[in-house]
């Protein structure tokens, strides 16, 4: 890692740190204090409140879920699965009970991974009234029979879904949509890394000059992005040229990038772009393998062309969906800032994604200009043949993408050339 | 096979056994009979006779033939090459004969395998005037010299040229061909296993709701085609969506499939999406290597969409246009069923190739209507899944047979989804 | 090679000969001299002069340079590098000087090859005025210490750039463009050889009969190149439909094709086709790695269809640009004959590239036309399968080259079946 690298990578680190213990779920104070402390990075950031019992498309907003406290009693009087030693330990959703039950009976209410014993599952019944205790299988061997005192102090009441969305304006109206959700609790790459990375490039957008507007929300997963699309559907279709969903972005283990439905719009082209000089090994998905809210953006008559961007993908690592995906193991420094540049290099390609038209007909006199060396020597040789074929492809109708793949060179050396041909006045720099 | 399919199977065969004795040829009562045996199955069949000396394009119909008795008798007074022992031992189109001949002038008039011994050759002289016999290399090689008598008693007259067609409408005017051609004698696969799997297909097809019309015709191979179209060209232009040549179709080697000469016509790609799921190893050919009526139906401004569905193709068995093309050896029931239950899997693929639209907006809310279990198990997961992927494709311009193929099921399974969506009012079936 | 093939061979040879001496630069009495001898061939032929100081797009015609002697007197009193013993020995466009200087002062001035040290290098200052001479690293290697007179007797002054064209009509005004290039002092595949093959096909084209006209140019690369463009170009981008730059094409190695920009236009895939069978190990480069003018005829707004046809490709063979591309041991009669029969053939499957067109419905009968043998005999039945596979593409709207390629035939082949189909009033042959 470069310094700045390593800077942006202990900022995203520590970001993710301070949001870990909030307890995050479809809706409630977790997902407020989240969003609050993303809006001290990104003051912007506006809060938005959608009541219980709202409809969206074929959706109804849930009810709001808070936990004051949740434990289990041993017969031996131990406090065990305490949700405020980690709030996996109660299935998410669960309803209020205060009960005490056998241990045969409590058993259909317990869920543990026999193949993971160390680890505890992360277990939700949004739409299903239930309750439950999530552990490890080492723990749940030792229970011994005897009467447990269920405790589950929770509220689920009547409030509202919480979502926060920031617009940062460019030149022109045409939007960059960036998404990610807020609805997973103390777990590291899915869900905290796409949060931070996230905040982190709204941050960046928010300090550059830009040419597109972005549109950057951080919303409960499902339920969030059908309620945000319900009620911005026609802004959002005039305006999307390209979003992507951000999701388990923070671990070293891989690229990874899965598709727009369509699959071939812009915001594809150059994620797979980049990511091919990044990692020539990235793993790449197709429309079939989806689980995010692209599921959601690009469902027949929606149509945005949204794609994801990952490092290891949900479902695909072992520690997924379990306490095993840590903070301190599974996402790293190194691995946030490996996904935030991606992000970053892929906006700055669609940015600097101009038509370059050529200001002269044939081919310009290079050496008048300096940029042919009149006694040919080996590296100035080179420069000025890229430059020529990037000139030679300057005709108004091909893209810096398109060109740059015909050349075989990442997008940001041809913008390279195409600035020392700008500055030379030998071609315009056209947006289509 | 199952017991359907046996049944089928028997029915197929034994109609087959049926039509075997009659001396079908370009004309004469050799092909009535054969219609009028097609006519007993399906009821609706017209037969249509076009005179003797009528044009079509190119072409002139010719002369009607029927065969009173033809036969040689050797220098030792024994009939051999009887026509009624098999009628591939007369020439086709032989003109009438009474002369003595001495076994060295007769030779010329005499066709044998060399490479085949035992085989009997399948040999016309269609627009030539010729006569001659066919025997097997075994029965030649024991000709003894001396003098033979020809008798050859036929009736080659103006008269007409006969064929068979039935059209059956659906709801719409659009039109399904299928073709197959009444001209061969005494072979099994070349060519009694297409009139045989056709007819049962037009009776299954006259029995069930249908959305195309279907055109089923029964013809003398090239000049009655070319007649049928001569007659219905304007017609056939309006209304055929797809069609299907129909021959070899009956024996148990592989499946086979030759394409339109546009290639890429919806028959075209529903045959080889069925024929792929029924035998990964099928055989594709090229238009170049074609052979039967797909020849003027897919000729140049004739251009309709046929492609040809066989089992082992002409010119492909050893057995292919002699006496050993036989019903209990080449052609089986177990053959004939697999050909004609293929057949059917491809109209149904045509018949239900929806262009569904998804009825809301976003993912719909799968739990609500017992779509999803609410505690997730494997197979129902499963089937949720591609519930929710067939229906991520239904923006309306995509038909099922592209969902298929990008889902990679075949079509039969992604209609059985779509009917599961529709009847759960997630879906619209849109046709196009 | 055959007779016809060696008398071609020779007359290319002889007339390459005959160009050698002449001193080719961008300007001078060389490039006149040369155009004269070509116009003895091609008397059509006319010589334009553009004057020095002249502008075209963003270039300006060079002063005209023309030498009177040149060499260098060793302190021996030895006369060496001689300029009338092999012009490569005075670095192009050197400026006049008189000067005596030390080895060591004299040697910045001196360029030779160490890795080829009996070759004298091809150097040229068009642009930067500087003096030079070039000699091989085994004479440098035996220069003695002392005092050299330098004697450079040239004029470098207003003149005019001079270059050759020549128009022959064909039917219509769409026009085939063939460019080589006049500005190559003494060196033989680059490029004595494309200046004779095409002088000589343009004497052919001038003597037969043609459907397109021919716009047939020698020029000075480059400067050239862009000086006519800007002269001509509302013309050319009318007319051209296709066209070939004609360079190092005289030797033996191979065959190469160099695409035009677009890559995909007629005279891309024609030369293509052509090459395939001419050559089946034929070396195919890319746009990027293109040298000549097609890099002005291509370039963005110009876009002309224009692609090169080569043998051994410049800077590809070792010989490139030093004294040792010689006519006697690089370029040979039966390279050259070669190179001019792969264009003519080229040239003739435009020229002939019909969209055929079928006269009748359905397939014609082919016996009463005596295109099919009634008794089958293996060589009569593949060309009556060939006619027949023809025919069925022809709609009229597929060109021989296509129609070809699915058949896997070469275009001349086909142009011989289309002729015998339209002898018998089968097919018309379109253009488009």
């Amino acid at each position: 890692m470069s310094n700045l690298e390593s800077e942006i990578g202990s900022k995203l680190y520590e970001f993710a740190e301070k949001l870990w213990p909030f307890n995050r779920s479809l809706t409630g104070n977790g997902v407020r204090q989240t969003l609050c402390a993303i809006k001290e990075v990104i003051p912007g950031l506006r809060l938005h409140e959608v009541p219980s019992g709202e409809k969206a498309f074929d959706w109804i907003v849930p009810k709001e879920w808070n936990v004051v406290d949740a434990y289990l009693i041993t017969p031996n009087g131990n406090k065990i699965c305490d949700f405020k030693m980690n709030n996996l330990h109660l299935v998410g959703y669960s309803i209020p009970t205060r009960v005490n039950l056998r241990l045969e009976d409590l058993q259909k209410h317990l869920h543990s991974l026999p193949d993971q014993k160390d680890a505890i599952p992360y277990i939700t019944s949004y739409y299903e009234p239930r309750w439950g205790f999530c552990l490890s299988q080492n723990e749940r061997d030792q229970l011994i029979p005897g009467i447990y005192e269920v405790h589950i102090d929770v509220e689920l009441v009547d409030g509202s879904l919480t979502y926060g969305e920031i617009l940062l304006p460019g030149q022109v109206e045409k939007e960059i949509l960036l998404s990610t959700y807020v609805c997973h609790p103390m777990m590291a790459n899915n869900e905290l890394s796409g949060i931070v990375v996230t905040t982190y490039l709204a941050k960046w957008l928010s300090e550059i000059d830009k040419y597109y507007s972005y549109r950057i929300v951080f919303l409960p997963e499902t339920i969030g992005s059908i309620v945000y699309i319900s009620k911005n559907l026609a802004t959002l279709k005039k305006n999307i040229v390209a979003g992507y969903v951000l999701t388990c972005i923070g671990d070293e283990r891989t690229y990874s990038f899965l598709p727009s439905r369509l699959g071939d719009t812009l915001g594809d082209r150059m994620a797979m772009h980049v990511m091919k000089y990044i990692e020539p090994n990235y793993k790449r998905y197709r429309w079939l393998d989806r689980g995010s809210d692209e599921r959601q953006y690009c469902s027949p008559k929606i149509d945005l062309p949204v794609a994801s961007i990952m490092r290891t993908k949900y479902g695909e690592f072992p520690e997924y969906h379990t306490s095993l995906d840590r903070l301190d193991t599974v996402v790293t420094a190194t691995g946030l800032a490996g996904g935030y540049n991606l992000v970053k290099k892929v906006l700055l390609g669609i940015e600097n994604n101009y038509y370059p038209e050529s200001l002269i007909l044939c081919e310009p006199q290079m050496g008048k200009r300096g940029l042919y060396a009149t006694l040919s020597q080996k590296g100035s040789a080179q420069i000025h043949r890229k430059l020529l074929n990037v000139l030679s492809y300057c005709d108004g109708n091909s893209s810096l993408l398109e060109i740059s793949d015909i050349l075989e060179i990442p997008i940001w050396e041809a913008f390279d050339l195409i600035e020392l041909l700008f500055g030379h006045q030998l071609v315009e720099k056209l947006r289509k």
